[in-house]
């Protein structure tokens, strides 16, 4: 049944699963979609809407099993499977990223991060050290990798990724600010900061 | 009539501005749904009944002014608005949006960075210095501020988020791993990173 589940409730499903961690934490075992809605804002109809999309595991008067429900959500996202992610860029944002300790704790593990300029190659980046892009390609076909972090500027990226995609990678984190035109069997995530900051400006304007 | 625009369709402005400055900066002055619809890879019907929410630039016949369409989504955006932004937390993040040159272009300026982190103090972070915590207070009591970015970890986020509210910041851009509970008057835009990489994870798990 998951096939059926539409991009907008799978958008929601990290939020989802964010909260029902953090209630996890809290030594919380199970939750009404009531009090789920108190804490996480939204309607407890969105929410039960949302969550009968695979199944539903609330049961009337009981609410949801925390565990069960983080847990299956997992597992819709693929967070039970690790992924193997390689950084190109080693600015401050692949820097950051690099640095960043929650991935890794859901599975997506960094395993190096690249750079052409020669003034970033050998600096610190979390726990790794960053590497020239001419060893990017002996580094991908000699350990798996499935993720590619694109922290690059927007000129570099469709090259970059064509010629990541030429290694076999398919799937792109992209923080370069143009949106990828990839074979059909590829696929990427945009981030563009931007937009979100266009939201807070939207925000500024039209609601004071 | 901008009061009426859906939150989804203003999620999806952003976008069209990006598109439109692209082709504007190509020279094109007209341009079709159906060709619009080619670029974004959205449908022309998608891309028609967003834009006459704010009225239907688009002739039959005719398309869109191009530039026209660009300032009106600007205006709907608050993008001819300045803004002055200080970041809070001069790590990696920090120092990777203070670095970035697109903010200002579309005028978010970035004014002030702090940390409270000695061995962070006092480093390079864009064209700034990051300054001391114990200067912020004064800093935006002397310095309009209207939006404040957190690049600081989740558990920091809510106490900074109350001192600067106290001090008169209304949007918080927020990319601590902690969804704030503002005052009616304030809000934030999240942005949940590894949200965007679990939606990868989903499309790597069921595409394939």
């Amino acid at each position: 049944m998951q096939e059926y589940i539409s991009k907008a409730v799978i958008k929601r499903l990290p939020r989802y699963y964010r909260y029902l961690g953090e209630l996890e934490s809290a030594g919380i075992e199970r939750i009404s979609s009531e009090e789920l809605s108190r804490i996480m804002k939204v309607t407890a109809s969105q929410i039960r809407q949302d969550l009968n999309n695979f199944g539903g595991f609330g049961h009337q008067g009981y609410g949801y099993n925390v565990e069960t429900l983080k847990n299956e959500i997992a597992s819709i996202l693929g967070l039970e499977i690790p992924h193997q992610l390689i950084i190109i860029g080693g600015g401050n944002l692949g820097k950051a990223i690099a640095g960043y300790p929650k991935f890794a704790e859901r599975g997506f593990h960094v395993n190096a991060i690249f750079d052409n300029d020669d003034s970033v190659v050998g600096d610190r980046a979390g726990e790794m050290t960053v590497r020239p892009m001419g060893e990017l390609d002996e580094y991908v076909r000699t350990h798996p990798t499935d993720i590619a972090v694109l922290a690059i500027p927007k000129g570099a990226a469709a090259e970059i990724a064509d010629r990541l995609y030429g290694l076999g990678i398919k799937a792109f984190w992209n923080f370069a600010h143009v949106d990828l035109h990839l074979p059909d069997d590829a696929y990427s995530e945009n981030v563009h900061l931007s937009d979100s900051l266009m939201q807070l400006s939207y925000r500024l304007k039209h609601t004071n």
